[in-house]
């Protein structure tokens, strides 16, 4: 199919929202969004970031803009529109209509656009979706570099599901029973950003906050050092999606490793002052859960489990190029 | 190389310019761009876009940047921020420290600042570059679609510039004379986009405008659609880079054929009033070449050569995927 027919088309099956003027078709969007802004992209790789085999071409879309939607979070913004580069391979690969309905559909559920990108064969199927975002009331994006000593590290969901809904879909013998399974795969090809809870940790008076993307122990450590103080996290009160430690124990992986080592959950990380704690937990309308403390100290990151010091050997999910 | 380094060095060779508050090294990078702004991607594939044989590091990135600046451009609007999204091949690819030395050239000369990004592995060299844009003094943006009837069809500098340079890279036998040569593989290499010239021709009056990265042929039939009216395009009136005709024959081409349906040059084709020419030629401080006018007729492109009917058999660069 021509380039400029899947144009049309993909064109076709997007809506334009708040905050954009001219979508798909010119040589570039038109957005009318007030600063500041916030610009992100993600690329998702076949055969890296996923394998065809596991991932059907409308959690594909969903996953590739959840990605950068998460992003956008992390900064307390919200989205207004993505960009989307796509790599198609000889065989067409995953399904365009199935992919861009996949994304529409997340686009809508945050009253964003899909307003342009573009579209090239190559080798394999690559994703490149790059998302802006604004902040409410035109206040200041929430960075990873304002955490103080004494601060809380809170995350605001539990972790490990992806990652256990990965494994469970390469090894189905690792699954555990159907409910449970079913969540820890849709954690997996259908994350949900956490777009409102940034929004309410950053009017709650959150000091930093990221997302844990490459597994919360890695992101951490990365928030403490660009914080320049240092993170304490009790590995023990991790919070663990229900299964995941079932599947990491059948993988042979530690429970808590896996929960603090594994990526792709998109729960967000805040470093908290203890007294904004109750305000977080009504604005977000449930409760945060406290998993440590930022302290004066060399930055970097200090791994506790029951209360001794402890080390995990993968922490989390990065690239060498 | 770690990815995590990789990260630190790119953005240690990045600097922040106007309109951008943070960059490189959190989840998003912070922008404060006046609305209304325009947002766009383009893809480079190695073995689909270029070919690592021909296109060295330095100028993969000014070319991939030169690309999305391009779309800017053709908005009537100014480059303010890209990130970028690359995908390393297993051998490494093109040295990224070079790739964004070019980059971040040409990001200085339009006072732009690289922004962010995502960095993987894959199986080839992909570069994903968005750009955010604005343009000045909340102008509108641009669009292909305010061609009217009776305007001119305009482009601001010579064709087939780009591929004749791409021509004489893959088969040096068919180079003209060095200067010469240099200049093509300069126009294929190191493409300038048209920001200047895109912002005189919107204060001018220019009805629409757009790059013709496609081919004049191919991109001027989009325009007349976009616009519902029919542009009549003269094929000898259209201007060639010096040294282009002679490669075009050299390689067996119709010289007129390779000018009008030849990509990547990154002139702009704009839809200007006939009163506005003198005016738009004042801004440009050089002239303008007309080389067709709009006419109310069914949306479309109609080819004459010599005063007579013609068809082009490339009419430009797209993909079949």
């Amino acid at each position: 199919v021509h380039e400029t027919t899947w144009v049309e088309r993909i064109g076709a099956q997007t809506t334009l929202r708040a905050g954009v003027e001219l979508g798909i078709g010119d040589d570039a969007a038109v957005l009318s969004a007030p600063a500041p802004q916030v610009l992100t992209e993600d690329l998702l790789v076949e055969g890296v970031h996923f394998r065809r085999e596991t991932t059907d071409a409308a959690s594909l879309g969903h996953k590739a803009l959840a990605a950068s939607i998460s992003d956008v979070a992390a900064m307390g913004a919200v989205p207004v529109a993505a960009v989307v580069g796509l790599v198609v391979p000889p065989d067409g690969g995953p399904d365009i209509g199935e992919l861009y309905a996949g994304m529409e559909a997340l686009a809508a559920e945050h009253a964003m656009t899909i307003a342009g990108g573009d579209l090239s064969k190559g080798p394999v199927t690559v994703l490149a979706v790059c998302v802006l975002g604004a902040t409410p009331h035109g206040r200041a994006p929430l960075t990873r570099a304002g955490a103080l000593p004494g601060d809380l590290v809170c995350v605001t969901g539990p972790l490990g599901g992806s990652e256990a809904g990965r494994l469970i879909l390469e090894r189905p013998e690792l699954a555990p029973a159907p409910p449970v399974a079913d969540a820890l795969r849709a954690a997996h090809l259908r994350p949900a950003p956490r777009v409102a809870d940034g929004l309410a940790l950053a009017a709650a008076g959150a000091h930093a906050l990221m997302d844990c993307s490459d597994g919360l122990a890695l992101d951490l450590q990365r928030l403490a050092v660009a914080s320049g103080c240092r993170a304490v996290l009790e590995l023990e009160a991790v919070p663990r999606a229900p299964g995941a430690d079932e599947v990491a124990a059948a993988a042979g992986r530690d429970p808590l490793e896996h929960a603090a080592g594994s990526g792709e959950d998109y729960e967000l990380i805040a470093a908290l002052p203890a007294d904004r704690l109750d305000e977080a937990e009504r604005l977000l309308e449930r409760p945060l859960v406290v998993v440590g403390r930022f302290e004066e100290a060399s930055p970097g990151l200090r791994l506790l489990r029951d209360g001794a010091p402890s080390e995990i050997t993968t922490p989390g999910w990065v690239h060498d190029l």
